[in-house]
């Protein structure tokens, strides 16, 4: 086996021009591999390296590089042979390229590249981003439903050299309407006289062009299938989306949950690929608005400021009821944005939930009252105790509910429920707790506030 | 095409015993849409339903249905009838579900599937969870490296009807060892007459048999493979892992850095199979490890006693200081453990994450002094906002860089960075938010704990 190269020995070959060893390992490595351990080099070292393989080698090896790098790349070869390049590359892969090159060096690449490939880009590019349009690929294999097995699989070895697939092969009408489905292997044990018509399924799954990229994603992996078919509204065959497309769109979609979930708005780049300002701007809004919903929480200390000053060891056990509060609400909250996001728990069984979190919400919150009641009674005395053992059973069982029940109530208003963030639960959870606790501290202590005037 | 039938309809149709169209329901249908329609019946109608297909199909209906519902059904039949179904399912498939099933309903089963199933069951059944070996499967083609192409298919043919995928053709020598591998693709591109050996690829990726299962979907998915194959410790073949297992592992990776990130021990079963008890152990020993860390806190408090009661104003922005702090730092241990975990950060990039994430908290900080200096002047004069605006500053920048550094050190330190959970972090920023706050309070003040006595 070839073993991958530390990046100064690479530069070494390229530096004494060795073709041979070279060419074999741009061609016998995987293409993955090989945009892996070259991604170090400098552009220009990278074309030259390039340069040892044959052209459709290179669009292999190129559609593996980061995003990053495949822009620095662009930008730092000839028009010419980058449009060659694209013509080379799957059809899925350039139009992701494309999506993220500026208008005019786009605009400067296209009259360069083959007609047919011309078009075939303008109409992918002009589908909505994180739609089926958008991922799936046009080079898929098709037959005519009238052909025989062997003369179909003459005329896949015709296809191979351009699809992504020849595992999946799609029936199609003269109109091209997707009348059904055969795959490789049905082919390979079928007798070589049978006609495509008589084996083929006809119980087809699939998906529109302006289906979104999520669900496309959760079908493939439902189905455990290899790829899925994209008809347009006249059920036309348009496209197909693969299966290694899957674990780039769950993965996409996880960050932008977890993001979500912190109260930053998804990166669009990565976090490498992100400047000061970037995450600045994806950061701040959420941060600041959060700082005006506190308003509420310090108005609800100012309001109890009299009974905090005549009993000061109340102010001790604020961060603690707070933090336990956001806590509980930020688990409860989790579980079920979660449950939500894979299809587990599904938005009807609310009640059900509801009940369950109420039940788990007592346990915790039993729990927690014993905890924080004996620090309650170290620090202040066991009046001071009671009301923070008392004040923390209410929060957790009240904020586990609001926990629970905000995903519930976002996704029945059509927004994304990971919006439900833990500072948003947090910061909510907040003022209710204050309230609680500073009306449980009022009552057992005779309400200093009432009684002294 | 065939509509999927609502429940109702369904039950008449078993209830009339309709041969002709239950048949054709449970035959023509993929799998996946038979289980889904067919979930909320009951135990004894789903093996109803399932009589009206060949056992082949009732293996694969079988495995779609859910973990739950799949137990409750083996439950509910015959151990013979469900020995037959065991050994016609895909060997992952089936492993899952012994691995989740009571160790004297294993035992009661596997006397009755045939010897060669059996062994194959307990091999796979002594794989570590999560490992390669248990998400693996034996049902995998093979060939010997000196046959031609045309014996080749012929010899696949063969193999078809059992092996999980028949696209990859891997090639061994007489001790089984992994030499190379060939697709389908391949062979049928090749010329009938030529040696596998001389079109197979030798740069074979695979995988150890006790590697995590992450790492395996990760390999699949970076290179875009239908499978890959497993070895053991002698580069012997022993298993592959296929594309669709890809989805699932990483939804389960995402789900449990999901509950970690919010101090949720990562629940096994989903969270509508997880009972009170489950769901209450799973969350309280976070939650009650925070209010003992939170005696920090409330002793930074006592601490300040007599500033806070000559200041009483200051109490009121204890919930603001503390939970921004939080906020701040749960977005960037967010944006961390996620850049780590899609492996888009690496450790060794510490430092310059630090460095950059100390600009972006003194841009954050800087905006949010402004926001909560003049809510701290509304509320309590120009002291007291200048006090919480230069609290804010130092805390948001502070808590930025605790909450980008925390995984770093848990990732180096082998432990599993989504720990850092927003809890956590909030629990840690606010006792050294609270010095600060303090600190800064006493500087501005003129410290009148100092100067009073």
């Amino acid at each position: 086996m070839l073993n991958p190269l530390m990046l100064p020995e690479l530069r070494d070959l390229l530096e004494q021009g060795d073709t041979e060893v070279l060419a074999e390992l741009v061609t016998e490595l995987h293409p993955a591999s090989v945009a892996e351990f070259s991604e170090g080099l400098s552009v220009e070292e990278v074309w030259r390296l390039l340069d040892y393989a044959p052209i459709p080698v290179q669009a292999d090896i190129f559609s593996f590089y980061s995003p990053r790098k495949q822009e620095e790349l662009v930008s730092g070869v000839g028009r010419k042979r980058m449009s060659r390049l694209l013509e080379e590359m799957s059809h899925d892969d350039r139009v992701d390229l494309l999506q993220r090159l500026d208008d005019d060096v786009v605009e400067g690449l296209l009259p360069l590249v083959a007609k047919a490939d011309r078009e075939d880009i303008r109409k992918l590019l002009s589908y909505p981003e994180d739609s089926a349009g958008a991922v799936m690929t046009t080079d898929y294999a098709t037959l005519q439903p009238d052909v025989t097995v062997s003369e179909a699989l003459t005329l896949l070895r015709k296809q191979a050299s351009r699809a992504e697939t020849i595992y999946y092969v799609y029936v199609v009408d003269e109109e091209r309407r997707l009348i059904g489905f055969v795959s490789l292997r049905d082919l390979v044990l079928a007798r070589p006289n049978d006609v495509v018509r008589n084996i083929m399924q006809t119980e087809v799954i699939s998906v529109r062009v302006d289906e979104d990229q999520e669900e496309v994603a959760q079908l493939l992996s439902k189905y455990d299938f290899l790829a899925i078919p994209v008809l347009d509204t006249r059920d036309r065959l348009v496209g197909i989306v693969t299966h290694d497309d899957v674990a780039d769109v769950m993965e996409a979609e996880a960050t932008e949950d977890f993001h979500l979930a912190a109260a930053v708005s998804p990166l669009v780049e990565g976090y490498q690929d992100s400047g000061i300002w970037s995450l600045y701007s994806r950061r701040v809004s959420w941060l600041v608005i959060l700082v005006f919903v506190n308003l509420v929480s310090s108005g609800v200390i100012a309001a109890y400021e009299e009974t905090l000053q005549s009993v000061i060891a109340l102010a001790f056990f604020l961060p603690l009821l707070i933090d336990s509060g956001g806590n509980t609400g930020s688990q409860a909250a989790t579980l079920i944005i979660r449950g939500l996001a894979t299809d587990e728990v599904h938005l009807k069984q609310w009640l059900k939930v509801l009940g369950k979190e109420l039940l788990v919400g007592l346990s915790l919150g039993g729990t927690m009252a014993i905890a924080s009641m004996s620090l309650g009674m170290f620090r202040g005395g066991w009046e001071v105790g009671v009301i923070v053992g008392l004040s923390m059973l209410c929060i957790v069982v009240l904020t586990n509910l609001i926990g629970a029940l905000l995903p519930f109530i976002l996704t029945k208003m059509k927004i994304d429920p990971a919006v439900a963030s833990s500072p948003l639960i947090t910061t909510v959870s907040d003022a209710t707790g204050l309230i609680l606790y500073f009306n449980i501290a009022t009552w057992v202590l005779g309400s200093p506030a009432v009684i002294q005037p």
